[in-house]
């Protein structure tokens, strides 16, 4: 038994058997999320998660089906952040999620410094304000503009969290690879683990995953280019994993 | 006519219908050197490059075919800028390439600050000195690690050899992106073009690719992943038509 409001509906979080509540207008989550739960390492056994910028849960829902670790989700805007609890409770999953609602820049003050094994955190992707967001509904607007967090709020919080050896893993565009790059150096996550998303072959990159540890030693890997769609516009056969579980 | 030193070979520079000196004990060619003069935008009927960290003329043979504008190359050891100065000859290419025997760190003195419009660099890659230098010979040494300059030292001389709005590439190791990148921002050559060169299909980048442009706008396009072998172990078809010019 699950409350829906207005255009709200309820999907399948396709390969992990899970439900997720979703709006076109208020909030759906990408293929970007799907790719970060993916892409950081998770503690399997234990450990304490948080993940930033949580929108409807996605990331926190599709991480506990890999980890028994206890979960966070931080999400600014309530109307998300009751989605979120939604889920988690259609899912029973509540003794393994804890979402917060609040501002991450001041999440520190609720679960404290260096509490965190893992951060996690798909942010707003473009500077703000532009022109155009005056266009877009005010809860799309802030999950996609650096409106109520700066790129560097996040970094700087995901560092706060992590202790001495946590890793913190994030999601973003192509176009600001030196700004996190040199902003997690700045706040000594240091860059360890780097992936290019190509939409398809011969394309450019529209996406990279980045993980960095705190405190850790310079030395970062490039990982295997991952490409979306083959020739024929067809998702990938890793693409089909990820997001199907086929194999 | 040429004359050839000790172990030397005068080589097949394969798809620019060229000849090289080399030397196994002193200096050969990497692939490195083709793919940086392959990767870097050169102008086709005019201008002023400069080649930094020569080694025995490799880049500024490979670009001059693909350019009329005037080449100079740096290059600090004499035994290797020798074998460049015979192959420019050998190549009848006086009149294009210029190499200078001398030390990047002092070379703006030598050719100016401002006046190049583009510069390419294969520079050393591996922090100097390391145990193993001392088993390797002087000349490789020198060549491979950061002994008589170090990648600021590179990336600095480059910023102060551009013009506005000229550009600087570089070929080096995934595990220095983030030093380039640092570098590169802090010396006005901002990042625009980076492509990754992975072995082969599933392994982690072995090499990069980075072009910057000196006082230009922050905006980073990362190229769709070049493969330098296929499942076979053989060359991929670009890397062929790279080398051997094939389609």
């Amino acid at each position: 038994m699950i409350e829906l409001y207005e255009d709200e509906r309820l999907d399948y979080l396709l390969a992990e058997n899970l439900k997720i509540i979703q709006s076109p207008t208020v909030f759906a989550f990408s293929l970007d999320a799907v790719l970060l739960a993916r892409f950081a390492y998770i503690p399997i056994q234990k450990g304490n998660i948080i993940d930033l910028c949580s929108g409807n849960g996605v990331v926190p829902l599709l991480l506990s089906s890999k980890t028994k670790a206890a979960i966070t989700g931080v999400e600014i805007q309530e109307r998300l952040y009751q989605m979120a609890v939604r889920s988690i409770q259609y899912n029973r999953l509540e003794d393994r999620i804890r979402m917060i609602h609040g501002d991450l820049k001041e999440i520190t003050e609720t679960v404290g410094y260096g509490k965190f094994d893992v951060v996690t955190c798909n942010p707003p992707y473009f500077a703000s304000p532009s022109p155009h967001v005056i266009n877009e509904n005010q809860y799309l607007a802030i999950a996609r503009h650096e409106i109520l967090c700066s790129l560097e709020d996040v970094i700087r919080v995901s560092s706060q969290l992590l202790r001495q050896g946590g890793k913190a893993a994030f999601v973003h565009r192509p176009e600001r690879l030196l700004d996190i790059l040199t902003l997690m150096r700045q706040y000594r996550l240091e860059p360890k683990r780097l992936r290019f998303v190509y939409p398809k072959s011969g394309k450019e990159a529209n996406t990279i995953l980045v993980e960095g540890t705190k405190n850790g030693n310079a030395g970062l890997k490039t990982l295997p280019p991952l490409f979306v769609y083959d020739e024929n516009n067809e998702y990938t056969p890793e693409i089909r994993e990820i997001l199907y579980g086929e194999q």
